[in-house]
């Protein structure tokens, strides 16, 4: 079959999908497994269980593309109606597939239930349709090729659609797509704004869209770090890898010393990385973040053996107790100040016996700001056995994008130090 | 005009949507403001810039709805497509409108820069349609009625689209659908599962979908809580509340107690109030959350009224050293029992002079786990002036799932017990 290039349309199945609480996420799984293999993806619908829409909105997706993915409504109920739909529009017979018939009742019989008669529903199959296994549930995906079109539907439930997708559909696209492949990197920022982001990356990938083997870079910003998302398409990875590798090095050396990483490392996977090579553990005091890098920093499985803890001096007087932050350059300083966090960074480190003392104390709002010091004043000091180092932060935005912030600022600064 | 029950489409326009790092997250706000006033979602669709898509969509979606409302495409570059194309469907010339005109160039004016050529296409406006005035952008909305249909364009970013929407939009929609309003409450519930809230509430919510008012009723499941929510639709408010006080109140007396509330208020800010009330602060001793029932705490504006802070005891160090748990307790029961748990509430209590202690610590995974304790063996105490409880927890999922559950399960003794 091989076509070079493959449209794709996804479908969700279900009026679920349509309010507010449910979102239809199994469409960005399909859209990166697609995207890997240089699929477009042209339009994406959500659809109520209303059979006329449903074949509606099919036929016209199976006019434009060359795939066409459904998702959801292959349950056993009344409102399930994809499976029909599908039939209907491609004008195919529904048979019994007495395999899936015996999977479906078996699946209910290690339960020790017998099969609900609904569930008889899930084993009819589209006249020529390749039956795809389900191992997490009853509803079997189905592949369908009408002329030179392909119809796949899955199950909505992820963790039925995810390991059925990889296992069989997405090698049946491959094939499909005659080789095409999308590599990707990505490049990490700390603590620059994106727009100087762009003004240093532009210059650089720019040009690089338009070369041999041409580079995408996108430029994706969240509070206190961005993203440089680098890809190259074609069939040619030795080539493709190549172009990555030098359009990767060439924005990294414009950026530095902000990249945090350019394999993919989330910034506390590459602190602790850091800390574990030091034989170094980290003791956080917080005040204004109030546990939220020590909560960042232990996502990562295995922390312990890199973080001793910390104390969260929300308010004063646990500063002075617990962190033997002096009383007086509390006074003097007030307790969103430079010493204090030194202090603050000192205190942990030694009450906690820790190699590494960060320390976090500012004003996240929305009240508790002064014209000297805003809402947003965010003070950070690192204490490690060869320096200490202390920062003032003036953030911007609502109370949890100032304390995001102040949380990224203190994991890249803790980076830095190590 | 006022028809009965109107249906509406949501057309998201730009090939970014489509990618992995760009969500259409207008839709979820236009579907919470047009289910608000009865508005039925039927199809959603997203799509890449590209005439001839945009197009065929649009037409099929007109076809089918009262309301299509496009976001996106309004900008001033070649790929801002969607002011044509509707023009095009419905077969209306594209005018200039000299108004239009004069507020994009006055907005450029205020920043000193002469208007670019291209965001004359800005000013194009379809014959016959009311412009919507943009206050904070330069794409002006449109508000295009063809027949009985109602095509509505509005821009792409949502600080733009979303004032336009509520100061201009919305009122006319409103009139459209002829008073018809949704009201909605939500119950939260701690620490039950779903399966077991839904056999509950299931015979009490399951009769009131019939009733002369009716009431619709979803359960949603995060980790640890569960939301309900109760609405009604139709024009007679009174009735309509009145049924859901009725329904709040059956489901809420048979769900005690481990109702968080039937006013909206998450866990921390119920937490907060019942604190602030007795005139309590709490102070937290954490180890498998690590200052994420901090963090949760803080998120509440004022907290400092009722947060003393907390010591993160990662290492069994830190729990001697910090928390004055006795080293032959660890040596006995192991850091995860209910024993130590109570000697770290206690221990936080005394140490921060916080009225309230609470302590949790467990094995959140993925390594640690024994045949005694697995991997989601939790325990967790609160001491208060009046009595210290414990319990020990076995939550499933990995391990983001099974701190966030801790979190909750603390956050709910806490409730329990000021």
């Amino acid at each position: 079959m091989g076509r070079p290039v493959l449209t794709a349309e996804i479908l969700a199945v279900g009026s679920e999908l349509l309010g507010l609480h449910r979102l239809d996420t199994n469409s960005l799984f399909l859209t990166g497994r697609l995207n890997d293999i240089g699929i477009d993806i042209r339009v994406k619908t959500v659809v109520s269980d209303d059979a006329q829409i449903l074949g509606a909105v099919l036929t016209e997706a199976l006019g434009r593309a060359d795939v066409v993915i459904t998702t959801g409504g292959l349950g056993p109920t009344a409102d399930d109606l994809t499976r029909e739909a599908v039939a209907a529009v491609l004008n195919l017979p529904l048979e019994e597939d007495a395999r899936v018939l015996a999977a479906i009742q078996a699946r209910f019989e290690r339960r020790r239930i017998r099969m609900p008669e609904a569930n008889r529903r899930q084993a009819a199959v589209p006249r020529g349709a390749t039956v795809i296994a389900n191992s997490a549930g009853t509803a079997p995906g189905l592949w369908i090729e009408a002329g030179e079109k392909v119809v796949v539907l899955l199950p909505g439930p992820p963790r039925e659609l995810e390991p059925m997708f990889d296992a069989s559909v997405w090698p049946r696209l491959q094939a499909l797509s005659a080789g095409r492949r999308v590599r990707r990197r990505v490049i990490r920022v700390a603590g620059r704004p994106e727009s100087l982001v762009e003004d240093i990356a532009h210059p650089i990938y720019a040009p690089l869209s338009t070369g041999s083997t041409p580079i995408e870079t996108t430029i994706l910003a969240s509070p206190g770090l961005i993203e440089l998302h680098v890809s190259a398409r074609g069939s040619d990875i030795v080539a493709m890898d190549d172009a990555l590798d030098r359009a990767v090095a060439a924005l990294a050396a414009a950026l530095e010393p902000a990249v945090v990483s350019v394999d993919g490392r989330p910034l506390e996977v590459v602190v602790g990385d850091a800390l574990r090579e030091r034989g170094w553990r980290v003791g956080v005091a917080e005040s204004c973040t109030a546990g939220l890098v020590l909560g960042r920093l232990t996502e990562v499985p295995g922390s312990s053996g890199w973080v001793v803890g910390g104390v969260v001096a929300y308010a004063n007087d646990v500063k002075r107790s617990e962190l033997d932050v002096p009383a007086d350059l509390l006074a003097a300083h007030g307790a969103v100040s430079e010493p204090v966090a030194q202090a603050m960074a000192a205190g942990v480190r030694a009450r906690l016996g820790a190699e590494v003392g960060v320390a976090v104390t500012g004003i996240a709002g929305p009240g508790g700001g002064s014209d000297a010091k805003p809402v947003g004043t965010v003070v950070i000091a690192v204490t490690t056995p060869h320096a200490a180092t202390v920062r003032t932060f003036l953030f911007l935005g609502d109370r949890p994008m100032i304390r995001t912030q102040s949380v990224v600022a203190a994991l890249d600064m803790v980076r830095r130090g190590v």
